[in-house]
């Protein structure tokens, strides 16, 4: 069933992936939440389809690049989640006169800019950051809020819609009562400053709020209008790590060839490293890293995590899966040179950008942006 | 000098990736050394053409995907130095037709896989672990090396050339007494490896090495036949904390361009994020990250790492530097959004493959494989 694969390739179970954004456009219609999936995680039109089947009509990307590309294929109503990067205003041009767009300001100056280089409508969220400690102004910050809010309403071009915010803080949970608790300071957050932009008669705004932790595991979002949450389409170790989903949930796992067995040290060398895969790890309970989890291929799919197996480091194409003495003795000890093991991702969307296609289980090909 | 710029990108110094062929070309002639340098790390043809002007006509590749394209551009001497994989046989047996192939094997396993499908001769290498504890023959393992080593000598297609090891070890090194204590190690291991198999009769094996650290800071190689040295093409962060080059070596940088000011916590967001830099980080002297170094752009190329400044987070597009209080005292804070910052990387290879095409400081398009 996988004869074909000769080299490190995803393995995506469609099923899998259709029920994810089912699910989730399910629970954001009990919301009655605006569903504006991030696409940065798939970054595939082909997989844009299927969201459109279940009625989704409005797109969240991390780039202008990636923006351009949905708009080639039919999506007109983008948020780039991204502060907006003034230096792109000639693609932001193009695309704002033909494209419902909204950008991310979290700045007088990027507003002024704006107003001064924009040619066509464009909508503005102010980027909050009620936590995470990236980018967006701070929950606390009414004072630049305020001056914020006045320089986007007062250009020519840019319409106020609300208050953005992604909490990658939720990253840091580990358990349902964690995600709740960063979920409601975050909104409450949120709130707060919307409250605090009505006291000076900005009214109508909206709140957008898009981590997949809290979009995952929490039924009720509360009092918010919009979510974005993006890797919840694939899912993977780290979210299982925190609770989000379970190994069922999870989309795809990189299918790699076995080049070398060590049994004097229980490893295994896959065709399979940092360019495939990403230097993303997850730290594991000796606080050594882990770089994903070992699965078994199987027809039709791939088997739970194997336990006690993991890949314990990464080089450019090298990856080396180490096994504990029961996974090695219960199978992993009689994997050869030329089978395929299979790597359950750390980060499934550094993964799908670095790889650039997907192999359906089925063994159809879904090109991704770029390719 | 840098106005074209509008997104992540690689600002490539030709001189001094020049230089820094020429100086490896020219100590290993001094070393009467067979130069066959990694391509992994610029996977470029045109900066390929710039290493067959000193005289390179023998390369590495890490993949058959990159030794088929560069067959495709002029070169026939081609080591792929990565455990052969078996399931790329058909790909091995068109490129062995066409150029001097030769692969890496470490078990009898894959001899006799090589041995009942190869359609063309094939020049073999054993991969020795010489201590780094990745793949090939463990160098303490004599009663493998000569079962591998009978294997290859009994098949039909393959012909026996020497004993290979890379060194990644020599990367936890931090000095010249570090890596060269590795280095000579390295290679009395695997002198004693050969030894091991002439008295089994087989003569006439080479000895080859590869690391950037030990062929940078080391005058002389000692008794080997082949140095494979790749990453000392850029250089990057990583070499200099090992100590193998100075900052005035590196051959990039990647220029962001700067979408948020937070002077509320000394720090600047960049539109640069894991997708453009990688996830490879070097721990600092708190135990912190540091996802690369700030430079200044200048005309010409860029500043020294400004004291005080690193990336210390990367998400999927977002880059956060944050400086000490002088740093940002005596420039930093007065960086505006729109502007460009330079990205000193931490490990150039994995920057390389991702970012897929450089721009020299000329202004000119440099393309690599695959675009």
């Amino acid at each position: 069933m996988y004869a074909d694969i000769v080299k490190p390739t995803i393995v995506l179970d469609e099923l899998r992936v259709r029920s994810n954004i089912r699910r989730m456009a399910h629970r954001a219609r009990q919301n009655h939440v605006r569903f504006r999936p991030h696409f940065k995680t798939h970054q595939s039109a082909a997989i844009g389809e299927w969201f459109r089947e279940e009625g989704v009509t409005a797109i969240t990307t991390s780039s202008v690049t990636m923006a351009t590309y949905f708009a080639d294929h039919g999506w007109n109503d983008i948020t780039i989640a991204f502060p907006a990067n003034v230096r792109e205003i000639d693609q932001i041009n193009q695309l704002a006169a033909r494209v419902r767009l909204q950008l991310l300001i979290e700045s007088e100056a990027t507003a002024h800019i704006l107003d001064s280089r924009l040619t066509a409508p464009v909508g503005a969220w102010i980027e909050v950051d009620a936590g995470s400690g990236r980018s967006g102004v701070a929950w606390d910050d009414g004072g630049t809020l305020h001056a914020v809010a006045n320089a986007v309403t007062s250009s020519k071009l840019l319409r106020l819609q609300g208050l953005l915010t992604h909490a990658g803080n939720s990253y840091a949970g580990r358990s349902l009562q964690d995600v709740a608790a960063i979920h409601t300071e975050t909104t409450t957050r949120m709130q707060r400053m919307r409250s605090w932009l009505m006291e000076y008669g900005f009214l109508g705004l909206e709140i957008s709020i898009g981590d997949t932790p809290a979009c995952s595991m929490l039924e009720e979002w509360g009092d918010v209008d919009e979510a974005r949450p993006g890797n919840f389409v694939f899912y993977d170790l780290t979210q299982m790590t925190i609770g989000s989903c379970s190994a069922a949930d999870v989309g795809f796992v990189v299918a790699c060839p076995v080049v070398a067995v060590h049994p004097e040290r229980n490893e295994i060398v896959l065709y399979g490293g940092a360019v495939h895969l990403s230097k993303e790890m997850l730290p594991q309970a000796d606080g050594t890293p882990s770089y994903g989890a070992a699965v078994w291929l199987q027809d039709g799919g791939w088997s739970e995590p194997i336990s006690g197996a993991w890949v314990r480091s990464l080089s450019q194409e090298h990856g080396v899966i180490r096994a504990a003495q029961p996974a090695w003795d219960q199978g992993l000890g009689s994997v050869q040179v030329g089978d395929l093991l299979g790597v359950l991702p750390v980060h499934s969307c550094l993964t799908a950008d670095l790889l650039k296609e997907y192999r359906t289980v089925a063994g159809e090909r879904v090109r991704m942006m770029g390719w």
